[in-house]
């Protein structure tokens, strides 16, 4: 879920002052709409230290109308806090219809710190957790408009901030032992806010991570979701909804996960079979070992339109015994699976123990296909991110293997793929004009995928994004993956560490 | 919460015979409906041994159409089950949508099981519990119907039951040791299910309890209650919902626990001055210890107009340190208020620790007035219980003791307290218009606290029901109850017991 906000984005002083006034006037002006309606705003700054918390709420008062707006910040409790429940502090800060309530600190703050220092233990963290979810949907329920922005910084932007605040004389009294202490404790930090993260992010109150190295993009990033935010939720109360808003992307970002993939790796020939054979070898040993120990797999394939799904689903199968595998293609559902809930049709496929299920599409066209062609109404996608990682959570708890795959090609690359296709006769029934049209759909493709992957891609299954330009080399990158996936639930021994070295990049 | 259950309610063969051929009728008649519709039902039987679980789905099955309804019974995981995630049984046996799922044994069945033979604590049934609501409301989000009947039989009902099939040469093989040894554990089962049932009642799937001691009861009140949900769905869905439907009770009863109280209990004068000087002296002593534990109190009054609450007020705070208590008598809301969530103005008062805030009228008028009135639409009444519950564990959780009561008057007497209030000057500003109005109204104003009574007596936060046409007797035995209450929190000898043995009945 980080992944997204470690991207190096920025933007530069010129393009910052070009964007600023613009802004300013819309975030005025929608504060001045926003103040007759009839809910109230709650946004949450959260993140990692040093992100700049303070800064960002400093800089969202220059900006917005402080009439309208109110900054709590909460830190430790009061003695007046302390002395009634945890939540009577939230309840009573409130910011009421037609205003903003900003929070720095907020009723996520104890339950991570107390993890973190190990005060708590993890089925302690999901107690809190469950609380902040029934909060939330309380406010929800209410109308409240709930937006909560996690401001990331990476290790190494941190430990930079640091040592070059260190460096200046002016500035290295800022830089306490608690901020050296703090960047050990990074990794621990990182993967309980995730957990957090991830268990509280609900379709009435989503997360949204956002990358804060660069403080030009975290603050118009910031500014701009926020308003894109009170403008939905205000044409969405008026009902006045139109078709156009259902496909906007619940951030915009710069950059995406998408765009920093280097589609050029490949591999030639020669090593191509090399690295096949071995790693199918090696996967087969290993289907046999999961299999004795009856641990089921599940392999996701998700990827553009002849981005390459179905050879990678032969190589793969030609490592497995035939008596142990299904593979389950996705197209439009049936009549039956439509008269029930859209999980309903892969939950019956799902393998029993030492059994392997792959879906070639799956449960994601949720959030791809049925969102962009509007088959899924935005209430609908929306919830089913955590739908679906409550799904998944399931299939690892049970200690199913769960792999997910997105084959991703440029629009150039499929285009070269449609035109071969329809040269081979056997390839023809391939291609259909529905494939044309999805490609006039690819931007909106885009922001779904990109959506899909920052809201799915939890600490339990994240994807994996295959550069798929060279089939070659994305089938060896996802054999490799596949094997490495299942040594380490089956605690065995890296195969692929020590022949990784040799020539396989990525 | 089981409660309401324990009220001896029967329907005698004559009249069941009568009702029944109407009742399944109609039943046959919105399954022709439902079978169009886009939404599917599922509907749970669980309850305590010996309730009928089994017998209540047979009879289901003779009266529904079995074309649209399928029946379910978990019992132990098969082989196959064993191999998949906990849910994928409850996933594969979805009704389709127009159809009926009947299920004897559900997901709350393990659960509840683990539990009572201590095999999981309180805080993994908590987890269980979680997983249980997210279930449900992916459904409930999908359109799913789901409604949960818990048919239950008391301590009493269930060892006669045993006694009487024991007795009979022809049904005693079917008492088995098992059966007896459940008995024992009754307490226990009772309070894991209480807990269970109350963490899982949400707006969009809340639990009805049934008394099953009597059969032909039993089957009639959950046929029709069953007629009811899928009725009003129908409605609902469709939009062409009425006013008219949005006060139906949430289950019919015969008997309710207020019907149950019995209202000519009074008590002398003298004995009266005795008792109060006895319990306010009690009372002063309990406060002043509660303040030196530094603990909170929070009392809660409703009732009917002219129910005695203000009167029972001033004999609670004879006894408390003006310092120390403060009354928010709860009127319409300010302007301020209104612009918020509609809990955040009782928030507002908790005491802190050590001091008392009573409440006058309370929070509760979100599922009576509001309710009754309309001010309140369906949905948020009806989400209201579950929202009051989470807002009193909170303040449970921190310690505080609270305390709701409702007293209760019959409409005769009602309206003679109406008329005595007129005749005397300094009283006749408390009678308005608004009074006889809400006179007219009585019979859904009962609906209403019946329900509340049901859904938000739980074992943490009980509900007193004081039998208030004396207003002597109502005193008194509020008082008594405030007194053994704060013994109770502060772990502190009963002085009640003994006092309660002379002469007090209730």
């Amino acid at each position: 879920m980080f992944e997204v906000a470690e991207l190096g984005q920025a933007i530069d002083k010129d393009e910052f002052d070009h964007q600023v006034p613009h802004l300013r006037t819309r975030l005025l002006e929608i504060q001045q709409t926003l103040s007759q309606a009839d809910f109230p705003v709650v946004v949450l700054i959260s993140g990692s230290d040093g992100a700049g918390k303070g800064e960002m709420v400093n800089r969202l008062n220059e900006w917005l109308d402080p009439r309208y707006m109110r900054t709590f910040a909460f830190g430790d409790k009061t003695q007046d806090e302390r002395e009634r429940p945890d939540y009577w502090r939230f309840w009573r800060k409130l910011p009421q219809k037609g205003r903003i309530g900003l929070y720095v600190g907020s009723w996520y703050s104890d339950p991570i710190a107390l993890r973190v220092s190990h005060r708590i233990n993890d089925v302690e963290l999901d107690g809190y957790l469950a609380r902040i979810r029934l909060f939330e949907r309380e406010l929800a329920d209410d109308g409240a408009l709930v937006i909560k922005v996690w401001l990331h910084l990476s290790k190494e932007a941190q430990a930079k901030r640091l040592d070059e605040l260190e460096a200046n004389p002016l500035t290295s009294w800022r830089v306490t032992e608690l901020d050296r202490k703090h960047l050990q404790t990074y990794d621990d930090f990182r993967g309980i806010a995730e957990h957090a993260l991830r268990q509280t992010s609900s379709a009435e109150a989503p997360w949204v991570v956002v990358e804060s190295a660069d403080t030009n993009y975290r603050d118009i990033t910031v500014a701009n979701h926020i308003l894109q935010r009170v403008e939905y939720h205000l044409q969405a109360r008026s009902e006045q909804q139109e078709g156009d808003v259902e496909n906007v992307p619940l951030i915009q970002r710069q950059k995406t996960l998408l765009d920093s993939l280097d589609l050029h790796q490949s591999i030639d020939k020669q090593a191509y079979h090399h690295e096949l054979e071995l790693w199918q070898g090696r996967l087969a040993e290993l289907a046999r070992e999961a299999q004795r120990q009856r641990v089921s797999m599940v392999l996701v394939l998700e990827g553009w339109d002849a981005a390459g799904k179905g050879g990678l689903i032969r190589r793969l199968v030609a490592a497995l015994d035939a008596r142990n595998y299904q593979i389950i293609p996705i197209a439009a559902p049936t009549d039956e699976e439509r008269a029930h809930h859209y999980l309903w049709r892969f939950w019956r496929h799902i393998p029993r123990d030492g059994k392997v299920t792959i879906y070639d599409r799956s449960w994601y066209g949720r959030v791809l296909v049925e969102r962009v062609e509007g088959f899924a109404s935005r209430a609908e996608w929306m919830r089913a991110y955590s739908e679906i990682n409550h799904f998944e959570s399931q299939l690892v708890e049970h200690g199913t293997v769960l792999l997910k795959f997105w084959l991703h090609i440029d629009k150039d690359e499929q285009l070269s793929r449609f035109k071969e296709r329809e040269k081979i006769s056997y390839k023809r029934h391939k291609i259909t004009d529905e494939d044309y049209r999805n490609r006039e759909r690819w931007s909106d493709y885009e922001v779904a995928v990109n959506d899909m992957v920052e809201r799915t891609s939890t600490e339990l299954a994240p994807w994996h994004l295959i550069e798929a330009n060279s089939k070659r080399f994305a089938r060896v990158k996802a054999l490799k993956i596949v094997c490495q996936q299942i040594e380490q639930r089956l605690g065995l021994a890296s195969a692929t560490e020590s022949a990784a070295a040799e020539d396989i990049p990525g």
